[in-house]
Order: C-alpha cells, then structure tokens, then sequence
C-alpha cells in the first residue's frame, strides 16, 4: 500500500475588487469578488515542497487587479479572461477555474435626477458565475443567490407519506416563502451574457409567482423549466431551495383566530429541496461543475 | 459594603413575525423582528429567586403575535402599542422599550402587472424603531440601517495631523464608502410616521450624494443637518457611519497607471465615525436612548 | 433654531495584530483585536471639513502596529498604553477609548511534550477590554464575551405573573444556558489583571454551576456577586445573558416518555436578561462606560 | 427536445437536538445538528404535484428526535441508525444521507472537581460525520471543522513561478496558519468511531506542528498522510485548508525592525488548498461523497 495523492487544486479566494468607469462626469462602478482555483501538475508542491511549477495565490490576486483595469465587463467575460490566462500561460496549468459574485448596485436619485457618482447598493441579491477552462475548452455556469421570495396563498401541501412520526397537518393554504441558489450551464460561449442574466432571472421570479404549487418540489420543477424555456442556450438549472418555514401562529388560547395571518417566520430546522432540471438532449456538462 | 442590584431589564428578543392582510385578492405582507425589554420592581427575582412580578418572556413573544393580529401598521405605532401595555397592564413594569426592524419587501412583478400575492424582498436595508414608555411618557426612536452607499469621486481628505507613525497620503480625489446606521430622536409622538422615514432616508442619501467631501466626518455631519431641516419633529440624529476602505491598487509594477480605476474593497480595519446633530432648542431627551 | 454638533467621535476599528515573541526556540503568541475611539476638539472637520487636529485612523492602525513591537502584554495594559498616548500627545484627543479582543491560543501537545511553536486556538470564548482616559485619569473595563454554559438540571421557573396571553407552563426543572458577555469595572489600575481575570471567570463559572436556579435572574445576580466576592478591586459588573432556549420535546405521540431527555436548542426568540451588580459604596463610575 | 427532472433530493436540515443521559445524579449531554437529504422516487412530486410519496421534512425532524431518546452515541451510530430507517422503512427512498455536527462540551470544574450537571462549550471546532445508505450499502465519511491552527516558524515559501504579476517576495520564515476542515473516508463499517477520530485529530494536528513546511500543499499532503498511517480503516482524506494569511507589518518608516515579531492577520482574499490524499489500494468510494 503507498498513500498517494488524489484530486487537489489551490487558489486566492474572495479578491474583492470595485472598477470605477468615467465617462465624462459620469460614473459607473462595478464590484465584484473574484475566486480562483487551479489544478495541474502540482504534484511535487504537495510531496516533496517543490514549488517550482506553483503561481502564488498572491500573483492571482494581482492579475485580478491587473485585469480589471483594461475593464470588467460581463463578469462571464472577466472570468473568461482569466481563467484562459492561468491555462494558456502556465504549462502547469490544466483547469483553471473562476468563480465571480456581483453586488448590484443602483444610481442615487436627487431630486428626480440620477446621480453621476454616487450608488446604493440595490439588494442582497448576488449575481454569480463559475468559469471553468483546461486546454481545449471552457464552461460557463451562471447564476443568482440571496434572491428571497414569499407567496402569501397560492402554495398547498398535503397527500404526503404518514407513519408513527407525523404530526405535521395537511394544509391548502400556507405561506411559501424561499432563498433562491440557481446556477445555470450555457451550452456554448456564444451568449450575451447580460441578457441571458437578466432572462433567467425573470423566469425564476416569474414561475415562483405563477405555479400554483402543491410542493415546493412542484414550484422548484417550474422554476427550472421556466429558465430553460426563456433561452435555449441554457442547457442544465440546478436549484437550491431551503424551505423558510412560516408558522401559523396558534392565537386560539387567546380567544383569537388566525385566518392565515400571523406567522411565525423560523430559522431552523428548514426544509431543503434540490434539484436539477434540464433538457433531454443537453450536451455533456465536461467540467463544467 | 453590602453588594447589591442595580440597573436591569430583561426581555425577549426578536420574535420574528409575518402578518399577511388580505384585500380580496390583494394580500400585503408585513415582516418585522421584535425585541422587548421591561425594567420595574424585578429585584426579588435577582436576589430570592421570587418571580412573581416577572411577565414570562414567553408571554412577551405570546404578546407580540397577539396584537399583530390587529394589524401591525407603522412600526412606530405597533412598538407603542406594545410598549404601553407593558407599562399599563403591569404595575410592576416602571419602563418597557420595545425595538424592531422591519425587513421590506416589494410586490413581484410579472409581465408588467404587480402580483397580488408574490413578494421580492427588495433590499438588505432595514427601517428601525425603538419605543421606550414609561407610565407617563412614551419616546419614540426611530433609524434605519444596512442602508450602503458609495461616492466614486467627490471626497479629498488631507491637511490632517502627522506624526512619527503618519503613512497615509494626502488625496484630492477618494472613493468613500460606508454603511449608514441611523437613529432619529422625535421631539412628540404626532408624527406621520411613514412620511417622516421617507424623508428622512432621502435626507441622508441626498446630503451623501451631494455634499462634496473633506472628510467623513462633514459627510456625517451634512446627512444629520439634511434630516433636521427636512423634518421639523425631528430632534437629534445619531449616525454611525463606518468607513468602508476602497484602497487603490498600486500597478505600476506592472506597467500600468491606476487612474482612480481599480480598488481593493477591504475588510478589516475600517474607519469608525460616530457622530450626533441635533438642535440647539432641541427637547430633552428624557428615557428615548 | 441652529443645528449644532453633538457628542462624536471617531477611529479605527478592527486592527487585527498577532505578535510572536521568542525564548530562544520557544515561542509565545498573542493576538489580539484592537479598536481606538477619539473624541475631543473636531468639531471644524465636522462642520469646516478642516482636518488639521484629526489623527487619521490610519495612523491609529500604525500606532496599534508600532506599539506592539514593544510587546503586548496584559491587555490592560496594551490599551492602557495606546490610550494615554492618545491623549497625551495630541492636544486636540480629549478622551481616547481602546477596546481590545483577545483570542485565546493553546500550545499543541504532540506526543506528550508542548510543541515550540505549534498553537491551536483553545475555544471561541474572547478576553475583553475596554480602557478610557482623558487628560487627568483612565479607567478600566474588562470582561469577556463567548462563555458558553449549560445546566442540565438545578434550573426551576415558576410562581410568574399570569395574564391572557401566558400559555408557558412552569417547571421545577429545566436545562439553563446562555452565552455569557460580562464586563466589570476596576476601582482603580493597581491591578494583577491577568489574576483578575481569571479569577473574575472562575467565579462566574462556579455560580452558574453551583447556583440552584429559580429564575436566570437569579442567577445573574449570583454570577455578579461571586465576582465582587473574588477581587475587591472590581467595583461592579455588567451582564448580558441571553437565554439559550432548550425546549422539552413533546413525545407523547410517539408513544414516548420524555423525562428531561431531549431537546430541542431553539435560536429565536430568546430571552435576554441584562443586570448590573455593584457595591454600596463602589467608586463613581467617571468616564469608564 | 423535452424538458426532464434530472438528480435531486430533499430533506430537513439543521434539527438541532441536545440529549441528557442521566446517571444519578451525574448527567452526560450530547449537542447535535442533523440535517438529512433524501433521494428516491420523487419525480411525481416535481412534475404533479403528487406528494403521495414523500416523506415530509417534519416527520424527519420528529424522527431525529424520537430515535434521540433511545440515546445518540458516537454520531457515525446515530446517522447510520437515521440514514438505515429512512431507506429500509420508506420504499420509495432509494438513497438517505445523514450529516450531523457534534458541538463539544466540557465538564464544568468547580473547586477542583467535575460538576455533575454544569458544562462549558470546550471550543468551536466541530466533530462532524456524513452517512449515506442506499438498500444495499451504506457509507461513512467524518471529520472535523472549525479546528483553528498555527505555527510562528518552521514556514518557508519560495521558489515558485514568477512573472510580470508576481510581486510576493520569497521568505524562509513565515507565520503559517489554517482553519482545517477534514473529512475522511472509512472503507468499512466496522470501526471504533470514537477511537477512530480521536486519532484522526490527533494526526492532523502533529502532522502541522511537525512538518517542517515548504508550502501549505506539502502541509497538507503531510496531515492526509498522518491520518492514514494512524488509522488503516480509513481510505482517503480530504482537507480544505485556507491560508490565514499574517502579513509581516513594515515598521521600517517609524524606526523599528520587525524580526518576525509583529503581523497582521488579513481577512480576504485568502489562498485555499485543497487536496485529497488516498491510498493506492483504497475501495471504491461508492456512493460514500
């Protein structure tokens, strides 16, 4: 028996990094946090101390910053550049990948105008993207995260499984309310990026809204499948809703009824519900995971 | 010497309570996170272990559920409703304070009509209110918070004091960051409570956005004299305001000017400017803080 | 009406510095998490935007650094240290506040003997401490925060207030935790500090457990007590504890008996009790809080 | 083309239960949070809405706490008795996954000896295990987090790539620092889980104390060894290592040299290695990650 070592990669996480663009007095900034991880022929780092082949994480902090001075752009776009840059210049190099979150930022308002250099940021919401390229070829896989949404009627829940351990009443009518996770695989590379962002977003919320749901499995499906229709060159959606449970609170003892109005909003435990949907001819995923 | 008891008050915190009205099929949806805390003749409690003044906490939070059965409505007037049945219901309670956040949230909106029932939380920012009664007297506190904003040009901070540990150099032209915690004092309760937060958020982003800056401590002072002149009942405001570093990237080792372009949004250590503008005439402040 | 300054003040937070001292092989870390707060003569940066009696908080962050090559030590005295160096020379520096948090590290045990140089962070609890001096005096805060406790039993609540919207049931036994923050105040600096602390821990420890419970109150007061019973140079304690809930399981449907086996540890809401314990005849407080 | 439900699972996470055992007078108490995923014939659920065979996330959390009763044991037994129950009891449950992680208590010491029912949280690493049962097999993975490690020398780190974006400057002596997260593989189940990670830790940590350090990859690669040679039931490591970086701070522009003695430990970006390190004989992982 010889210990050996198996699948390994190392990088710089989270470099957060604003670009300020001016055009004229006009302002736009951009704010991203950018991880990187690199895997290759590393072997001799890890056995025998041998750094010779290694990019330090400190050089891939600085090619970020190197970078987003030509221009960020489409964070797909960034995360592109870089990751074909760690491939193609370092032999050592076989898989670079690249992982983007945005914060989304809006223009003040005053006085009915908008500000030419000053900014809010917008929500909690994150735009995100995870780029990953070998020699021959790249992925791309967006998405969104901290996007909270909640149905006040419109979500039932019953017809379910019973043994000796369930106490949880059938219900028509309760609140629904989620975190959305959804990272979407684009078949090729030959996508506007901001658009399709901007698409599969609207899908997400769009289906949310819309399915009457019977299981937040149900609405999960209709979500995928509402990203998939909005644009063909989304081949796979994974989704990650946790359940954020919201109680009906028991206002009986009270002298009171609670006709679905007051609600208990807990924190743990949740349900958690993950699922991927995609299409029956989607091309192979490669590395893009 | 004898060890004894002095200031105490205990309650519970954060309840976190949804309350759904329903408009036919319009529902509105409330979300708001409640802490209390009750101060009076608890004494016996701490040194006998005799609870018989003491409202259990779990009643508190019983409470809370109770009235938001009602309506809940502004957040300054269901802190009041709750402050004042601590005080009047119990005759053991001297000062109840009753603090909430409200989480907001905006209408979904599909294929250009806003959902009757579907909701986006719209932003990580939080409106705040903290009531503070006592048999005769109520004090209402009222703020917001997690409110981030950035100006990527329009602040200089220079002519400082140096000595032997002085590094920093002076800039005509930063990027200033922060994340705005604000608390307004009102001078009396005859407010329109939703207007008066209204105003005073549009008070501080204004002020933030167009005051050209020599320090963060103007930019502090600008955004308190904003709110007082945009709202007559309002007496003092306390702003807490921490410097959120935008560092630029220095590239010239790599052959590249950093023309207030690319920046390093750092962590840890950060600035902290803390700060009250209120009103030479202004109305004691008596219990509110 | 005129709009005027109020209190303020201002520094850097968060200054994150380790500092390793060697023996010869044998080495000894601390590390710690300062915070600097200045207030005095800055009214003109406030209202002129004229900084020339500001000490930048960047040159704060330098001090903390430089001073740290001289050694920490207790870290009474480190901000003790940085305090008076604040006010004592810059003229403009009325009041200095330093806060320091200190993780605490173990030395690695491997194979029985204490490694040289290998430390593994002992706990999550942190050793506090909060120094304020003027021109004529200072005076010193400590305490800790992160003490996390649990009694399985000795823990009653009964013979509380009652009204319509009490539903909690009393208990002549239940499980008590909290996560205790606790800060006292020293009479004077002639003080063992790294004595005194962990005498001051010892006895909230050892009154938490010993202490037969009838409300957390009680408790509180007991833990204060033992504190000022240990170290007569502590004038009076300050604390915060949160009631960790642990909630009997109902079993019951299970065709399961529940004698004080299973619970469920609960994060919202939760009770919080706050208190101070003091003596008759403590010194006045100055500007310690 | 067709739009299909591709891999997904659903479950309760984050059940947090803590169970007293009582012996006299002298109790034990075990922490614990369970989450469970469970993956099976679902697929009606998405497409239908027919929930007529899932297991509601409820009746898994009731489950954790009934099974919690009969007592909880070393984690890897009560997951394994979880995951086993789930897919024996419930047809449609083609795969259960357990995870649990063990918070850590000490006894509290008064006066010289153990309290019998008074306990301190020991520190903030956690003891953690993930159980996957299919009909025919079933898996465990544990490990541990949180568990907070560094050196002050015996770290070098040179010798690496260098190009127009490199500007780290070499060093023989470097403060080395990680926060592990460990999971290892056992290749059977018959196994002494409490003995079995014990070694395991103990391995980790000797091996970072240890290893004279060239690179955290060669740490690490060092530390997945360790464990292995401790332990032969154990067929692969994984570790998550980040470089907690500690930046020799430059005292030079105030007088003072910084042999060593004075860092500043950075927050982000950070480096992050990760790696597994196998045998070159090890059993097929199966369904085990």
């Amino acid at each position: 028996m010889t210990i050996i070592l198996g699948d390994n990669q190392y990088g710089k996480a989270e470099t957060h990094v604003v670009r300020v663009t001016r055009d004229g007095a006009t302002h736009e900034i951009q704010d991203v946090n950018v991880s990187i991880a690199l895997a290759g022929d590393f072997d001799a780092s890890h056995t025998e101390g041998d750094n010779s082949k290694i990019v330090p994480t400190d050089t891939q902090k600085n090619t970020v910053f190197a970078f987003a001075k030509d221009s960020i752009g489409e964070i797909e776009q960034f995360a592109l550049r870089l990751a074909r840059h760690f491939v193609d210049d370092f032999a050592a190099v076989h898989r670079a990948r690249v992982s983007i979150e945005e914060y989304l930022w809006a223009r003040v308002n005053v006085g009915g105008s908008e500000h030419a250099h000053a900014f809010v940021r917008a929500s909690a919401e994150k735009r995100l993207t995870m780029v990953t390229s070998t020699n021959d070829a790249s992925w791309v896989v967006s998405g969104l995260s901290d996007l909270v949404l909640l149905k006040s009627t419109g979500s039932e829940f019953w017809g379910y499984q019973k043994d000796r351990y369930t106490t949880l009443e059938e219900t028509r009518d309760r609140v629904l309310a989620t975190a959305v996770v959804a990272r979407w695989r684009y078949a090729n590379l030959d996508v506007d990026w901001g658009s399709a962002f901007t698409h599969a977003r609207t899908a997400l919320i769009d289906a949310f809204a819309s399915k009457h749901s019977l299981a937040l499995q149900q609405t999960l499906f209709a979500m995928g499948e509402s990203v998939l229709k909005a644009r063909p060159e989304i081949a796979e959606v994974r989704l990650t809703l946790p359940n954020k449970h919201h109680f009906l609170v028991d206002l009986s003892s009270f002298g009171l009824e609670n006709d679905n109005e007051v609600f208990y909003a807990a924190d743990r435990p949740y349900g958690l519900i993950e699922g991927t949907v995609t299409r029956d001819d989607a091309a192979e995923p490669g590395h893009a995971w």
